[in-house]
């Protein structure tokens, strides 16, 4: 598929891209990647910035001391590895992994610098897009972490649903599949995975996940659920 | 002051707005804050967006179910306030007020609107700073909810080491004051205050950090010794 193509598949594509030259826009990849395949090695050493057009992909970072954790995901509309606008790039040690069959438009990196600061819908659509992600992102974080468990949980599962939603077709409301391992979710959460087992088996009870093939599952009813949990929840 | 007397006292500030035209200037106000003063009521309607330049200011958040707690702090050099970019801003349910005497460059939403995405390094300058602060922000709330407790709170009062020695003048190796109470570190760590009290107390008992009128105090050496810990602490 070439850039055209794709701006015909994913018509929002072109808001971005819109004010770019034919000769810059030639200098744009589209590629895919399968399950496991990883994007970026280092995002501080790599030459692309990624608009993801198809899937979800996932940060593997490792703290100073050697743990492994995940913390970022991105999917359909983000943007990833913005840092290459910025010439002296931060210290930022992660690799990103597909999670699922991804499809991405790779930027190269001279491109993003002559463009950014130069095309104002370019500029200001691709920025709000990494600022959007970080900003929501802190923001489940810190709700979490000032929830007790279980309403972190509630919370972390209500962020994902509309998370993972964004691969299904447009209006759909059957369930979802969270693409999160009980690892996954004890590490993001703080809490340890007996706990979360736990939490997941009451909340299966109670229909508000539904568990198949040891994945969860969450359609719109059970979301609306979630919700109104997390709401009227009220602290002492 | 006004803006030609704010870039005298503080040049790095030309950096930013140097491709400006002085009429642009002329919209920049230069304001101070008190200790306490409100900053901003709700970002998401306010009017500007602000360069810190002297002081410590915080955000006061309020969850969807009413807890109020603190993550984000800008200090020096920061940029807050920075949605203004975006004409349909995002649901960012936040206050800010100064921790300190603050010192603040703002500038007006329709100058913000039309210059970024238009002057290279203001967009590239301004983006870069906030997000700086968001990615350095997650990796700090990652990296403390991916440790044990206690070296949590070791890899928290290292950032904010550095956070706070910014108010000091240059090469300052002495004891930096930490501007946190038990009850913000207890939340942003989401261990309960009495094991902050503990681990605070060990601390000071091996000089690791000092307590003055119930205020922490870190000097450089002390801040290397928190780099040690932290670094030799191995997952098991």
């Amino acid at each position: 598929m070439n850039l055209s193509d794709a701006i015909i598949k994913y018509p929002w594509l072109n808001e971005l891209l819109h004010e770019l030259s034919p000769e810059m826009k030639d200098s744009i990849i589209i590629r895919s990647y399968a399950p496991q395949d990883i994007i970026m090695e280092h995002c501080e050493k790599h030459y692309y910035t990624y608009i993801l057009l198809e899937g979800v992909c996932s940060s593997s970072q490792t703290t100073q001391n050697g743990t492994q954790f995940t913390l970022r995901k991105a999917t359909i509309g983000d943007v990833i590895g913005f840092m290459n606008v910025y010439p002296d790039t931060m210290n930022f040690e992660a690799s990103i992994s597909a999670r699922t069959k991804v499809v991405a438009a790779l930027l190269p990196k001279p491109l993003m610098q002559s463009c950014f600061g130069t095309y104002h819908d370019f500029s200001v659509n691709m920025s709000k897009r990494v600022v959007n992600r970080l900003q929501s992102l802190l923001t489940l974080v810190s709700e979490c972490n000032n929830s007790p468990s279980y309403i972190g949980l509630v919370i972390y599962l209500e962020y994902n649903y509309l998370f993972y939603l964004k691969s299904y077709p447009e209006n759909f409301e059957g369930p979802v599949k969270i693409r999160e391992s009980r690892q996954n979710i004890s590490n993001f959460l703080g809490v340890n995975v007996r706990s979360i087992q736990r939490f997941l088996a009451k909340m299966k009870e109670e229909q508000l996940i539904s568990i198949s093939s040891h994945s969860i599952y969450i359609n719109k009813v059970q979301y609306e659920a979630l919700q109104k949990i997390h709401i009227s929840w009220l602290p002492e």
